[in-house]
């Protein structure tokens, strides 16, 4: 590979730049989820977005020892998909409205999130799977796993909140 | 409401900012799915995405069919998740590399975008059911269960594709 050469040429490549991107996902979120937390006004909503920057903190930890298992330098690079997500997210939060409607909006917004993570962890489990990595497969699982649930419990909140920002 | 004010004052406003918002996303998938199907080499791949290209254009034709039972005008409203995750995907293409590798690398961008679209069909589909929009809603459920599939084969084929990566 030449020196200036950035060609992805190997599954290893791919899944460095995968973890790299998702570093960068999860430290955009931990500077999304407060400004979230502090629009959302049903207590449900605030205190499951509480919960899940706490998670999403130890997810980056998480992240940093991987990188360390791999010999990898800890490095971000920049995850637009991500980027994209939280824009729209914020863009209807200062257009503002009916607290109600808000709240469902903050809900569809996060889930978008989720399921971009839990594409990105499957996929990243998956390389770490095939590239013999186990310890690193079951740390991504983990993480893959949280996503999973914050996902569900958003669904969960989505019926009651929903069914307010239908009466507003 | 004030005639400057965009504030989102209702569900029916929220979904119908939803669903504009998936009619750009699926045109912008309709104009990036050529270059994937471009430079997809394994023919599992390639036909995958063309079928996709196929049900993506009916998506289009359905939301446009669901602007009209809402009496709502037929517009898009930029997608920058989407956005986001497509320019992540043409960056990889751009930058070249092994060619299992870059199928690899192309799975795993559709299935991004594949999740955010069951992330946000999912909402509309609720939106629509608690507004007691019952056509819409089962119209938007088959374009949920449409991109599951999708995903679904996506993950099929990366099971041989991912070990041809390995080996590269």
């Amino acid at each position: 590979m030449g020196l200036f050469s950035l060609k992805i040429e190997s599954l290893q490549q791919l899944f460095v730049r995968e973890l790299r991107s998702l570093y960068d996902a999860e430290q955009q979120i931990t500077e999304a989820l407060p400004k979230m937390i502090d629009k959302a006004t049903v207590s449900e909503l605030k205190e499951a977005l509480e919960e899940h920057l706490d998670v999403t903190e130890q997810q980056i930890t998480r992240l940093e020892r991987i990188f360390g298992l791999l010999s990898e330098k800890v490095s971000r690079e920049t995850n637009r998909g991500i980027k994209g997500i939280i824009s729209e997210g914020s863009d209807l939060l200062s257009t503002g409205g009916e607290r109600n409607v808000l709240d469902a909006g903050i809900i569809a917004a996060a889930q978008k999130v989720e399921h971009y993570e839990i594409a990105a962890y499957g996929t990243a489990r998956t390389y770490a799977e095939l590239l013999g990595k186990t310890e690193v497969a079951q740390l991504l699982q983990e993480t893959l796993d949280e996503e999973k649930d914050a996902d569900s419990t958003l669904s969960d909140i989505a019926n009651s909140v929903n069914v307010e920002a239908k009466a507003a």
